[in-house]
């Protein structure tokens, strides 16, 4: 039986309920800024504190303690979906970011990943969402999280990181098919894991399109945001409309009005739009999330503070708004920087 | 004397006048996708073929000859301002991009910034340009070009590339009123750069500003767009209009119309908007340079020419719009096509 919330701001503010002040998290914030996770990470290599349901509940319940956020996301990595469909995944210290050493090419790859049973090949995340939850005790909810079919796509077709994604655009490009049949197969895993999350326990669950900006507005429809709007609804109906749905689509600003018809409770911006511009375009239909520039950590207590009162005078009122940064925290943030801005945001809208 | 052009369709393009198709040229042009440029480049290393004008002159016209396009872009590279203010400049073969291993952190180091007279301190980019236009002999127009003062700015305070540019940042956020002082510093030069160049003979200047998009729209006004507008208003004054003007801010399409209004004939496009929108955004204010996303140049040809066809058939009619890549060709792009896309971006418009 779960313990009943004692701290319901995101969900109130996720379903754009009335809400006394605009709920605080922030991407990446269970995270090397922390010295108390650099002590446990100093101990266990990236992937076992992933798989490991104890490590990650710890972690994950850091920045609750440590920091003060209004919610939890749970200690994960977007990488772990393909890794379970089959691909070897490589994360060597100190060497750059992780990297599937054998990139999908070939059609034949793509023919034989896995269909994977998320509750088995995943359950280290369903038992450290289960954790987590029971830790928590209600203090304040947990987001579960899975990375959009398109970015996945671009890791598996790449291998790791890229300037240009030049293999997975020569793919959609030149192979449109092979792109949507293997496109299809992710949107069908990610929906399967964020389903078994939200039945593990998690709230709310958000997915992350890091690489929306580097498409067009039609291939970001045709090869990203069809299958974003495939998984919400999927999940939405599995799971009886349970937990809200956050979508965040990184740099794709020219599509916001697309993003909200996918039925999703909450879109994340990232900082390099306005957000009264959003609350103008899309009106009352979805909850924002963001957005301050998460380089604003690096500057002082009042220079954060004024620019967290701009955000919240720019979207009016705080129904609707949940604050964050528009990108995750950078490692080498000072952790009482990000304690600024979660004291500043849940004082702003208090005046 | 300067020959008469017989192909000034970059001109009147520009310049909203009637034309019989768009022009096309692409960034990066003169660049390492060409063997022939790669053969010259291999006997001299990257400086020295920027400041030796024989060598700039020749593989800045070697894409006039080798693909077709209607225009040429002095071969050159935005960093030579910031070494003419004094930075020492560092690039080392295959060791990443090139860097300033004495970056600006303060505010004597902005103090001694040499106030530069570039017919003097980059006379040899002057050189480059009268040679080449002697050479050109009037085939098609000669682009100069300059960073943008945020762009240089960026450079100069991070000492390279970066990814969350968290010094040029933190200079902005915490010390403004230095950030001022430097970027305006930056603006003098350029502006004095860009005249010397279209006194030189430069037909067209493009104004870079490759890293406008990691600001909030707030951020782009008040430390890149204002000294943008300085600088075209300067120049133009200067010159007397002789030159149009391009400005390309890239991932700044928030901030479109904030650019149209800085008195510049034509706005560069990346690839992440939709000209359609822009164009009925801005109206016939300024031309529109753009935008075909650079990755499908690692498509087959039919790919190519229908995207390109999609570009104009959204523009609608070829008045006011030059075809150009959304940024510079992938190094490693097939020579073939490149061309495939001058072909295409040739017959686009002629149904």
């Amino acid at each position: 039986m779960k313990n009943t919330l004692q701290n319901d701001l995101l969900l109130r503010a996720a379903r754009r309920e009335k809400t006394e002040r605009a709920p605080v998290w922030f991407m990446r914030q269970a995270g090397r800024y922390l010295p108390e996770y650099r002590q446990i990470r100093a101990k266990h290599d990236f992937l076992t504190m992933v798989k490991t349901p104890e490590l990650a509940a710890e972690v994950t319940i850091q920045p609750v303690d440590l920091v003060g956020v209004d919610a939890a996301i749970i200690f994960s990595d977007i990488l772990t979906v393909p890794e379970a469909m089959g691909m070897k995944l490589v994360i060597e210290e100190g060497k750059g970011g992780p990297r599937f050493p054998d990139p999908i090419r070939l059609y034949t790859q793509i023919r034989d990943l896995k269909d994977i049973d998320p509750t088995r090949d995943l359950k280290y995340v369903a038992d450290a969402i289960t954790l987590t939850v029971d830790r928590l005790a209600g203090r304040v909810p947990l987001i579960g999280f899975s990375g959009a079919p398109w970015t996945l796509f671009c890791y598996m077709v790449e291998g790791s990181g890229s300037k240009d994604f030049r293999y997975a655009k020569e793919m959609i490009f030149t192979r449109p098919d092979e792109a949507h049949k293997l496109l299809q197969k992710i949107a069908g895993a990610v929906a399967d894991y964020l389903v078994m999350q939200i039945e593990a326990g998690a709230d709310v669950v958000q997915i992350f399109d890091t690489w929306a900006g580097i498409l067009t507005p039609n291939d970001f429809r045709d090869f990203s945001l069809q299958y974003i709007g495939d998984i919400v609804r999927d999940v939405k109906k599995r799971t009886n409309n349970r937990a809200p749905v956050i979508v965040f689509c990184k740099g794709a600003n020219q599509s916001l009005l697309e993003i909200a018809t996918t039925g999703c409770d909450v879109i994340g911006l990232d900082w390099t739009i306005d957000i009264a511009e959003v609350k103008a375009l899309i009106g009352d239909e979805v909850a924002l999330q963001g957005n301050l520039d998460p380089s604003l950590l690096f500057a002082s207590e009042e220079v954060i503070t004024d620019r967290v009162n701009e955000i919240a005078e720019n979207m009016g009122d705080c129904t609707g708004h949940i604050f964050n940064l528009g990108h995750g925290i950078t490692p080498d943030v000072d952790p009482d920087r990000a304690r600024a801005f979660v004291r500043a945001a849940k004082a702003a809208y208090q005046k």
